[in-house]
């Protein structure tokens, strides 16, 4: 399980390698046997069990409940809905069998012909059909509404070509699901929750976002609006990072739930759904990483602060380490978490270059001339300065520092995101500008599918979003010419 | 959603029918429209939230890292430990194909024969075989060792007879996976987690546990040995509730997974599992439950304390609600989690009803008078006692109160267990014990998998461990008479 640091391929000769060494080699996660599954590495899974308890906290304070919901979903149930049967029945896994039997020649087992299932079941993909199945039994009447549901749960989803966190076959996600007695409250939900979203990926991940409108084309399969937070990675690309949608009453008509409003009439429910994923570890990894590893923004790191003394022999190992240990104490008492690596099998700049592969914020190295003088070393993950500070004091002023860094991993962040939006008005300027610098092109549209579908065969790039925030602005579209009211945001994206 | 109270069905009466009841009425599960797998409604789930913390809370202190391997596993994995497939890949969710399509009729969607899986996947029902074809590439060394490794996750088994929590088709657990050096530190492991289990079992859940071995009959297949917690019901069956298994080096050498020791030998690694699932939930319920309800350990429920206001128009309700917003405060700052219920549209004897249904530990009411008097109306659940109180001083002794809760509840229960542990020393006695009290039944036993089989087929009761604090013992089994070196525990089991 030793750290091989230096394979680490370097991101400007090629982004894509470096994502995935970065992603093997931290500790994150690997590849498993099973075609398009990953296995999420302890190093890994512990920095998503931290975005798991602040989205889970967020989700509570705004008055959502989990729950949880059956794995698989009766095929026909797809069919109910005419969009999300096309956006999602089809690549998905199958369950047709619940039954192996001994192979005949001796070797192994087979799968019983005699246990197969009167109705195929599938894999969920995401929830809505089986969730607005079960919501028909808890709602009769207005008392019985809203309900607020989220469930974290692992979702399958058939892809062709997967990468690791960005696109999996499997993946783990949360999908909360909403039922209203209005249409306006509904939006107001699905507003709130991509408003949750932004608020995370901004103050915990550090990676800014725009939030907008999906085009009707890259909508939810049965959405009649999708919200979307859109990160900008440092090669330039998008990635949609986490949607909140506004389903109107469509789920409400294929599984018939209805309630009785206060004037005592029958009124079909209105519906939102949303999630983030597993995705955002690789939104997380490519919106701060370097050449030399991982920057994890503090309040997200599993190891805030890592300790590696510096000696010569077995009394000037444990001196250093029973000063880590008081250090070590007060951190913790601040609520700093700290990890003490006294190993004595490796070198210490080997532990300097795998803290840093594994991006923890400070890193402090203490030796016997240290313990002298009543300094200590200390090194910051996201800028890589170093400097001898004193002891007296050092407590609080890593607590002030760990603020800091998190500050500054966004706004640094935020500085290239905002250089990265580039206005263009022609189609010219429009080609240029996303083969030399990428990033997001802010560009009127004439809003059909038609322009949207040219535009991506013609580029790769899609409209990413509809800013909430875009200004009116009267201009013609770059593809068509046609009259435009705003302008829309454009990208390559993963 | 309202409760319908005056169906629950009394336990004496049909003791089946009154758990059915009660995990229904309270809101704790449903049955799905997939066969055998349930739906958990909001009240349940925050109840698992609290057993997932409190545990994961253990599991990291005692070393433990989590992870997350995948759903799927190759059907070929399980071939390769021989007893583990007899136990396991028989009867679970086969899945054969990775796409639908259009029917040709036009009618929904159907599979796609094109899409044929080369090798089927199972839906995993436990993960040994993935995760140590996996380990295979975490271990080459013994410094790679231990590896200490849980995951929390779905997993499914395609049982025939289902019931809510106690056995599904899919269920949600946790399985420690955990890789050693030696024999004996994997033993000391499979030891230290199943004292785990009964600390969580009985200071949490306050239900006592017995600890042992199980019969080798009874193992998990591909075990060397299992350790259990066996909890009784109110109804004299007892519950498996938690098992740790030491696995030898069957997945080593079945995955090919050596490591090289510190004299330079390669030598296969030892192995334990260890897991609880969402049946806890059903222990929970059957060992505190009565006729009214629920009756929920304070440490695990989630609401502690209800605050009912009683009135007579809106300014006394709003008076009551402002008085129990200052003790709410108070008792959420010393981590008491509270809830007032001021709805107006139902009664108060009717809410009551509702929490005694759903098991809060304590009830408050106020009125008019306890306003003027300075006094509070307060119930127990535990043991249905009214008493009227005076509001200064409230906050501690509900804090106080909690604990007794706790307490009483374990040894209300732990009393009923002892109670309920009989010796007998000839057959005659074992039968009419079995039939006529029930419970546990302590007698001797051959040691052999016939007289084992032979008296689970003539009475339904089966060994549930050989006790951990078993005294050596001469004795003649109750069965064939044969000699026997000490007593095992028999009940009939859920």
């Amino acid at each position: 399980m030793a750290v091989e640091l230096k394979d680490l391929t370097r991101s400007e000769e090629n982004y894509s390698q470096w994502y995935n060494d970065l992603v093997v080699k931290a500790g994150l996660a690997e590849n498993s046997a099973v075609r398009g599954c990953m296995v999420i590495k302890p190093y890994g899974y512990a920095i998503w069990e931290k975005m798991h308890d602040a989205l889970d906290k967020m989700f509570k304070q705004t008055g959502h409940q989990n729950a949880y919901f059956p794995l698989f979903i009766p095929k026909s149930y797809f069919s109910k809905e005419a969009h999300h049967v096309e956006g999602f029945a089809k690549e998905c896994a199958v369950v047709t069998h619940y039954r192996l039997k001994n192979a005949p020649d001796g070797n192994g087992v087979v799968v019983d012909p005699a246990a197969k299932l009167e109705e195929e079941l599938i894999v969920r993909p995401t929830s809505e059909t089986i969730i607005w199945n079960t919501y028909k039994g808890w709602i009769t009447s207005y008392r019985d509404l809203p309900i607020l549901c989220n469930q974290w749960a692992n979702v399958v989803r058939w892809e062709m070509r997967t990468r690791l966190f960005l696109r999996t076959a499997e993946f783990l996600w949360q999908e909360g699901h909403t039922a209203h007695a209005t249409r306006e409250e509904a939006i107001a939900e699905a507003t709130k929750m991509i408003g949750v979203y932004k608020t995370f990926a901004e103050e915990y991940m550090g990676v800014p976002v725009v939030v907008g409108h999906k085009s009707p084309n890259e909508r939810f399969a049965g959405a009649e609006d999708t919200l979307t937070i859109e990160a900008l990675m440092q090669d330039g690309k998008a990635l949609q990072s986490g949607t909140s949608h506004f389903l109107g009453q469509n789920f409400a008509k294929a599984f018939d739930v209805q309630f009785t409003n206060k004037e005592g009439k029958l009124e079909y429910v209105w519906a939102t759904s949303w999630g983030v994923s597993t995705r955002l570890m690789g939104a997380l990894i490519m919106a701060h990483s370097d050449n030399n590893g991982l920057v994890l923004p503090p309040k997200l790191a599993p190891i805030q602060v890592v300790m590696i003394p510096i000696y010569r022999g077995e009394e000037q190992r444990q001196q250093a380490v029973a000063r880590f240990e008081e250090i070590a104490r007060e951190l913790e008492s601040k609520g700093v978490s700290v990890k003490i690596d006294a190993r004595d099998n490796v070198r210490s700049g080997f532990k300097f270059a795998e803290y840093e592969l594994k991006g923890v914020p400070v890193r402090l190295a203490l030796g016997p001339r240290d313990l002298e003088n009543g300094t200590i070393e200390l090194v910051r993950r996201d800028t890589l300065e170093k400097q001898t500070v004193q002891q007296e004091g050092l407590v609080d002023s890593i607590v002030a520092l760990l603020d800091e860094i998190q500050h500054n991993i966004f706004h640094k962040a935020l500085a290239y995101r905002d250089s990265m939006i580039t206005r263009v008005d022609t189609w010219d300027e429009f080609v240029e500008t996303l083969n030399t610098k990428g990033g997001f092109i802010s560009a009127h549209w004439d809003g059909t599918v038609e322009t949207e579908v040219a535009i991506k065969e013609a580029t790769k790039a899609t409209i990413r979003c509809i800013p909430l925030d875009a200004e009116p602005e009267e201009g013609k579209c770059i593809y068509s010419g046609k009259p435009s009211h705003c302008r829309v945001l454009f990208a390559r994206s993963y």
